[in-house]
């Protein structure tokens, strides 16, 4: 028996010592992180631009409404998914050095469609451990040079290839299954669901960096194609092109600071869940940043969450604590003092799956300001949660 | 003009500022990193193995082998560049992390050949940053699933896709291109570099995780088919499957203490750099990891450094500073108080390219077990030392 095997039949006998283990939590090095600058290309299809014009573009513009110079980024991480099967380009880290005259150290986060706040996050302990001082934060993907079938395939990369690939799942496919699961289990129905994809599509008609910025009715998303069933294709979000940027910096100041960075994971496999209407690692992700920040779900203006499928909207609505088991959808259907989405989420945006984690954030940090609100949360998630960042920012005018 | 343009220009009117700009280097967060357990799997084809299996394999050996069950684990970090194209897995970091029973936030980290010790690297912040305090860094690859013009081509994402790729290139090419340039500048001859592959084998000869154990004769390197002129196959290092892991913890201890570890970066495309029979990277990280270890040069005994080509090694023996510029060779020609990749090297124990940087770590503690010596050094680089990292291990008995 492999030791692995031996410590988790040990692990089921104590499951008390384990709940101990884990309540345990680590205090880490404190230091005051400020978003410094930020920028993006618009999230669409840029097929006059490569992935390195995509990354220079948010770095340009990101580097220019900074209070500080290129030559002040310590550190560059990149956050990148696909770039080794849409563009025969890994090293991503490095090639993004490689646009400034001083080349720092550089590297490349990849944790699916999570990418971008892992990389934040991964930024906040480089900061934390005085390795840097100022480092940019880049996310990017170029996802609309090949085919859709090559797309979905590479998708499937955020899945298990022996559990999931094997049986012939795609993502569209996975979220349909839990989508029919929980419509199963909580009764919602399809015509709900329709509302979920029009209010992001309603939001994003006030977002210049949208890659879909036309409103849509609620009916036209079940008369939209069928995907994998209940989905249809106004549930899912799009393939994009887009790269987003932030400078992360404990030198330099702004308003903008970074109150909680938390990670948290669960088995890739849905095969391997006890439910698939839940997903633990959102909860752990924020149970983490409420503690981390200090503050209660209450205190959170807006809230940027990861809705790749309509269903996913839904279920983080719950997992993050803003709705009751089952009546997600009501976070759509009722007034509600949070903002969710207010960009148009990943639905309307566009979701470069490397670059959204960040964009995020940069919404975040636009919709404090025009609301003159104190904190907004953002939540990023990899595969079908199986990795999940929850980043809460504050804003001190 | 975008702002790097700008940037660019006022750099090159101010090269003195820059400068020290460099020199003022930040002091991090000091904590005391041991290195508490470790594991491999030998380096080979492991047809019967799948990706998954490989990281099972080693992750238990180095558990199994540290003063900590795997519920100390905090963390997982995951060293991998190939498996979207060689798998199509992506999200190593979730996967990893799924195989143990509490499921610890993890992340990938992808930087080419160098993964495995920006992996390293990266633990180390999240150590200092107290986010964690035991860290398993994993890296694998699963190389010899697809055939040579794939893998030549998948190894062609660590270069620039916009200038390397498009001329033609490959790594042996781009290798093969540094050695003709050596060989005009200092007069290297054939035969002389025949004796670095000669010599990575004999010493693999002692190792039994070594892909080729089997001596050669220096004068069969130049009688092996011809890969990109002036290199032979032999010169090459090979196509490999593997993996290895280790244990970075501040709260278990261990004789072994990582004194040092950093990072630098330099141009992707070897068209923009200055020189390519020298690589400025190593130079930086060296000088750095000197630095951070408040060692001199002199005091490490064992070196594991990255000789991706025969070329490579004559190279890094001059950047490390072991040899004068062009005398490199003379580390494999004449008897020296320093041991130079004893492990047989990336040439004879095969290289898995998420797994190098971490298997050279293991490598190093085991020299250092062995002869009862004080220091011992990891190189490691990825592209054409686009990205490399160093890592200074102390053995305290």
């Amino acid at each position: 028996m492999s030791p692995t095997a031996n410590i988790l039949s040990w692990y089921n006998l104590t499951s008390n010592l384990y709940y101990r283990y884990q309540s345990s939590e680590l205090t880490h090095v404190q230091r005051d992180i400020f978003l410094i600058g930020s920028g993006q290309t618009r999230f669409g299809e840029w097929w006059h631009m490569s992935l390195q014009d995509l990354v220079q573009k948010a770095m340009d513009t990101s580097i220019e409404n900074a209070p500080c110079t290129a030559l002040d980024i310590d550190m560059v991480i990149t956050a990148n998914m696909l770039g080794e099967l849409t563009n025969n380009q890994a090293h991503v880290g490095a090639l993004a050095s490689a646009l400034l005259p001083h080349k720092p150290p550089a590297l490349r986060i990849e944790a699916a469609c999570a990418s971008g706040s892992v990389a934040l996050h991964t930024a906040c302990a480089f900061l934390e451990s005085e390795r840097a001082e100022t480092i940019l934060v880049l996310g990017v993907e170029k996802m609309t040079d090949v085919s859709s079938e090559q797309i979905t395939r590479a998708l499937m990369g955020a899945s298990d290839n022996e559990k999931d690939q094997v049986p012939g799942l795609t993502f569209p496919g996975i979220f349909g299954l839990i989508a029919k699961r929980y419509m199963y289990e909580y009764g919602l129905k399809r015509e709900e669901l329709n509302i979920v994809s029009a209010r992001h599509h309603e939001n994003a008609s006030k977002n210049p960096n949208a890659q879909f910025r036309s409103p849509i009715a609620p009916e036209s998303v079940e008369t939209s194609p069928l995907v994998a069933d209940p989905l249809h294709m106004l549930d899912c979000s799009p393939i994009s092109d887009g790269a987003a940027a932030c400078i992360l910096s404990t030198k330099y100041k702004s308003p903008f600071q970074l109150r909680a960075s938390t990670l948290a994971n669960d088995a890739v496999s849905i095969t391997d869940r006890e439910s698939i209407t839940s997903f633990s690692a959102t909860k752990e992700a924020l149970e983490k940043a409420l503690k981390e920040a200090c503050i209660r779900r209450e205190d959170i203006a807006t809230i940027e969450h990861h809705d790749c499928f309509s269903i996913a909207a839904v279920i983080n609505m719950e997992d993050l604590g803003f709705a009751d088991k089952g009546k997600g959808i009501e976070c759509y259907t009722k007034p509600s003092s949070h903002t969710f989405n207010a960009s148009g989420g990943l639905k309307a945006c566009g979701h470069p799956v490397g670059a959204t984690g960040i964009k995020q954030l940069i919404d975040v940090r636009k919709q404090l300001e025009h609301s003159q609100s104190r904190y907004g949360l953002a939540h990023n998630f990899g595969g079908a949660c199986a990795t999940c960042c929850v980043h809460i920012l504050e804003y001190t005018v």
